[in-house]
């Protein structure tokens, strides 16, 4: 038996007593998890710089290798994260609706565990905590595989939430890390129907086109982001320009930033060009447009159409001069990933157009898309952010690692 | 371009204005549906008549040919299955949620249509009908690929419902039959991520699993039914014989008759045996069990763990003898295919573990599993029954049909 059955066939039979634990047993355990993590800090940093030193002789980009590195601050930043799942209200046994039959019947539908959660993740110990803290919140086991670049930090990091789950109400089997780092471990994942119920993946587009192509297990498809700005004619300059930058550069990297710019070509000339320039000059955004765009800002250069198709995720921003509504409308159907979008506008019938006809997980009016996250719509920690419409779309809150089950109660009914 | 992508790209553009028509205008063309289903009825019956005579000359079996045949009862209780739709309520629109933040922003949660909706079936005309009603409702476009044995049938009734759709509201693009009876054609559907939104299969084991095995578009699994009922010891015994003979008798051939009765060891062995005598004579059914129950049954055969693990849906039933609730439950953690299963008992303690414990759709308390099903849980017209824990469990009405948005309101809120 393969490592990968093995471990998910463990956190199978985990999953049962799983979930019929009280809120209270498990908010203790995360507690217990989150203090072994600070008792074990020194231990679980000695464990990632050996990531990082075989990353760094691998040539590993300084970027990559900052997401990677834990310090004693960002333990103690993964454990508070832990103490917040505690704070969560526990869904499980939420009765989501109750109905009464002519016939007797008394029907319950209740929020229960999904029950065992692979998670494909790249090289980010803090995803190991969080994805474990928010699974066995919500009573379900969960089997990581996270990238071979931080095995040495995620096998710390699991052996320590080990010790802690053995004193606590939990199965330490929920918890499963896959140590195996040869890519057919992760196939092999993903085929697990029966053991795994649902995989989630996070990181860059080529490791969740890989699960969405290959897995026979659904999938909660946490996609990226082309997310689009439109300034309406009637759009307030000074509000186009807060959302614009703030969509762009407050944290290029994210899914729910700002890749391109629409513009109505009525809008305020001279206020786009001072926008472009502030762009271009303050925070170093290259921008490529247009024709017309270009006609505006002779400095740009020509975007292509691969160029609309890109999330750059980075200091570059595609513009595009429209001259309706009608043809923001379409190029957002054309290039949109479904993610966040944003019309700023004081015309309330164009908002309410785009707002209805926009086909987007978030669809804002008068605010930047960076708003799209489990903290700013209040849901607190989430396990990531839907691109799919299945089951769950937009910031997955701790619902979203939920199922239900009708429990219908009779007095011995039959069927006529 | 195959018939396939160019279907379900006609789909897909339908799909967008489809999704802002008023419930009233989707109601008008739902019952346009019904009207033209009557007035072509004979046309319909014809072209039903080839696909008959087709399968007879093929050696299709009496039950498969019967499910095929159409008459002119059975168009009008199709159409009249549309004006039912009519009746219940349009979830799309619908505000699930409003959050106010602290930073001013409005957020609100609203029901939509998941888009395109690709549906995968067999030989039933019915289906095809039930299935364009529900998909359209709920402001879905829909892509039809029926068995082939089906293909005048289903071409009949797609040309009589675009006659009706082309005096509606409602783009008679957002209704498609693929006609391509070639086995590819069902290949290429499910994987036309960024077309097709979902896939939904419905029919046998096979053509199930050939979905899930191969689909990349995210499926809704409606899957097989291994159920069992557990009579425990404190059961009634008229109550344990009026509930196993329904599950087991009312109609054998669906997904949600019993399979396998479990029994408790202490159980009153005069009415269990009288029960399974009263099985076998009276309606036929074949008892297999294990060693236990043939010292009760002594003309019963063995039963193998392979017929433990089968779906009959037939007048076969399998028995085991269980010493234990702890037991049952085992059995039913490794047979179940967590459809319906149920407890007889008067034990509370027993049954509300049972409840509690047993992973699947629906658990019963002293009522038939043949309840479920969407009717009698007063959802109306399903377009099945899910078996899998994303999006949707158990009987899946209207709302099972539809995804979310966020729309955020705002007036000029920027990320800190």
């Amino acid at each position: 038996m393969s490592e990968v059955v093995q471990k998910a066939t463990l956190a199978s039979k985990a999953a049962s007593p799983l979930a019929s634990i009280t809120t209270e047993d498990k908010n203790k355990a995360l507690l217990m998890m989150a203090d072994a993590l600070i008792e074990q800090a020194d231990a679980i940093i000695t464990a990632n710089s050996e990531d990082i030193e075989r990353g760094r002789a691998d040539g590993t980009s300084e970027s990559l290798l900052d997401r990677l590195r834990l310090d004693t601050k960002r333990v103690g930043d993964i454990a508070e994260g832990l103490r917040q799942i505690v704070e969560l209200n526990d869904p499980i046994g939420e009765v989501l609706e109750i109905i009464e039959r002519p016939n007797g019947l008394h029907i319950e539908k209740i929020r229960v565990p999904i029950g065992v959660i692979g998670m494909i993740y790249e090289a980010r110990p803090n995803v190991t905590v969080d994805a474990a803290g928010l699974a066995l919140k919500t009573g379900n086991a969960i089997v990581l595989r996270g990238g071979s670049a931080a095995l040495s930090s995620n096998r710390k990091i699991v052996e320590v939430l080990h010790s802690a789950l053995e004193q606590s109400a939990i199965p330490a089997d929920a918890l499963q890390l896959i140590e195996d780092s040869d890519r057919a471990s992760v196939n092999e994942l993903m085929r697990l129907n029966g053991l795994i119920d649902v995989i989630i993946p996070r990181g860059g587009s080529s490791l969740i086109q890989n699960v969405v192509q290959n897995s026979t297990v659904p999938v909660i498809e946490t996609g990226a982001g082309i997310c689009h700005t439109f300034v309406d004619a009637s759009a307030l300059t000074s509000m186009v320009d807060e959302i614009a930058i703030n969509a762009k550069v407050q944290r290029p990297s994210v899914c729910n930033s700002m890749e391109t710019l629409l513009v109505h070509a009525d809008y305020d000339t001279a206020a786009f060009v001072q926008l472009a320039e502030q762009l271009r000059e303050q925070y170093k955004v290259e921008i490529r447009g247009c024709s017309a765009t270009l006609e505006r800002l002779p400095w740009a250069t020509l975007a292509t159409e691969q160029d609309y198709a890109t999330e750059y995720n980075d200091y570059i921003l595609n513009v595009k001069i429209v001259g309706s509504l009608d043809e923001a409308l379409q190029h957002i159907a054309t290039y949109s990933t479904k993610h966040s979008e944003c019309i700023v506008t004081e015309n309330e019938s164009h908002a309410a157009r785009f707002m209805q006809e926009v086909d987007a997980a978030a669809v804002y009016h008068n605010a930047s898309t960076r708003f799209t996250d489990g903290f700013e719509f209040g849901f607190g920690a989430e396990i990531g952010i839907s691109t799919q419409k299945l089951h769950a779309r937009g910031p997955m809150g701790l619902p979203a690692l939920t199922s239900t089950k009708y429990k219908i109660y009779g007095n011995g009914q039959v069927r006529g």
